[in-house]
């Protein structure tokens, strides 16, 4: 029997996000591998080995992925979201590059899917219609003055912004930090959105100013839209539409 | 009959990337609206009206779309990839804010598509596994000192890049200047990737340095992703992967 390994994003929450390529990737696994929370939206059926691992356990359980491909099985690594965006498939090539030679010649595939932050631009308009960023306010992986500097040139550049991870239990003190540097860099008028748990049935949508904005208006859930100098607002049918344009005026 | 619009994302070309939800909009729409390469992608059916328009005529295209769904019309405007990266959706926020005012109370939804940055990143790895920015290096829309200033201040941000565009046949000599903008900012060593049409029969993958890089790599179809200061390649299994790593080191 021999093994493969695909790395998959379920999307931001919905069934109707995932695609046909990884449904039927998941239906030939004989194991599938992740955080609970996702592994636990993947149908049980007979002959599908579930192996569920906590949360910032990515390079374990990548390992642990690659030694069942290693034994002939097929695998499912899932993420949610995009694989590629601050999920498994960085921490799949990093335990790769740190394990055996051997693991090099193995059938490793990254399927992508529909990431929280195009999921959550849908869901206002098209905030991220022009030239944009992406960055993860987490200073779990990075140091903190990093994020501050990437804010600064990101603003400079004027790009709109999305954000992961904006504000965490255990530091929920730089999401403040940022929305100040965010303010200062950007003015007070500039839209900011706040999209939390799109596509579920927990999904809210805010959409205000820096100025109005405060930390409390992210969790770990919600995912930050910022827009450039461009970005306008447009009120209309009882709901509030955001856009950058394509040009710059 | 109530009208409604949807401006769809099918993904980059493959029919397996296409979302269930993108599908079962495509199966109840009256009109289907876009550039003729994209529409000829949606299955003919009766009671299917296709409307087929030229690239660069956008907000024409948005504002026909916008009158159907006022006439009552169910219509999908397509785009290829995520219609809010560089796409329609902009487009149509355009329209509709230029337009009269009763179609702000139309029903107008986005739906979410698989990116060609995010499918070309995952055909090669991960390169974008950690902060990125995504530019648009046509300056049809925007003056070529804008692009060289974002590509100045995404290098200093140490931001793994994507761009769409990279070369016209108008303009093939933007993108040769962007080479020379990247090398002096990032290096020599610094990898790039040019990934031509992914998920199609013409695929193509090209892994390599800034060094080594031509103009000649890319063209009209090709997306090209730059990694940071800490995007690594492993070479393994006949192929070579890039990723950037979580953590910056």
């Amino acid at each position: 029997m021999s093994g493969w390994l695909a790395v998959v994003g379920l999307g931001p929450g919905s069934e109707a996000l995932v695609t046909p390529e990884v449904s039927e990737t998941l239906a030939e696994a004989t194991d599938v591998v992740g955080y609970g929370p996702y592994v636990e939206r993947v149908p049980a059926r007979d002959n599908l080995a579930r192996h569920i691992s906590d949360n910032r356990e990515e390079i374990a359980r990548a390992a642990q992925a690659l030694e069942l491909t290693a034994s002939g099985r097929k695998v499912v690594i899932v993420s949610s979201g995009d694989p590629g965006v601050f999920a498994m498939a960085s921490a799949l090539y990093e335990a790769l590059e740190a394990g055996p030679e051997q693991w090099r010649g193995l059938d490793i595939r990254i399927l992508p899917g529909i990431s929280a932050m195009l999921a959550a631009s849908a869901r206002v308009g098209a905030p991220l219609g022009h030239d944009f960023c992406c960055i993860n306010l987490s200073d779990n992986l990075k140091p903190w003055t990093l994020i501050e500097k990437r804010l600064r040139l990101a603003a400079q550049a004027d790009f709109a912004m999305a954000f992961y991870n904006p504000r965490s239990r255990a530091r929920p003190e730089g999401f403040a930090r940022a929305l100040d540097t965010l303010q200062a860099e950007c003015g007070p008028q500039r839209p900011i959105i706040f999209a939390r748990a799109v596509y579920t049935d927990q999904e809210t949508l805010q959409v205000t100013t820096l100025a109005e904005a405060t930390p409390e208006m992210a969790d770990m859930r919600t995912l930050v839209l910022v827009g450039s100098s461009q970005t306008r607002v447009i009120d209309g049918g009882g709901r509030r539409w955001v856009y950058t344009p394509r040009s710059v005026s």
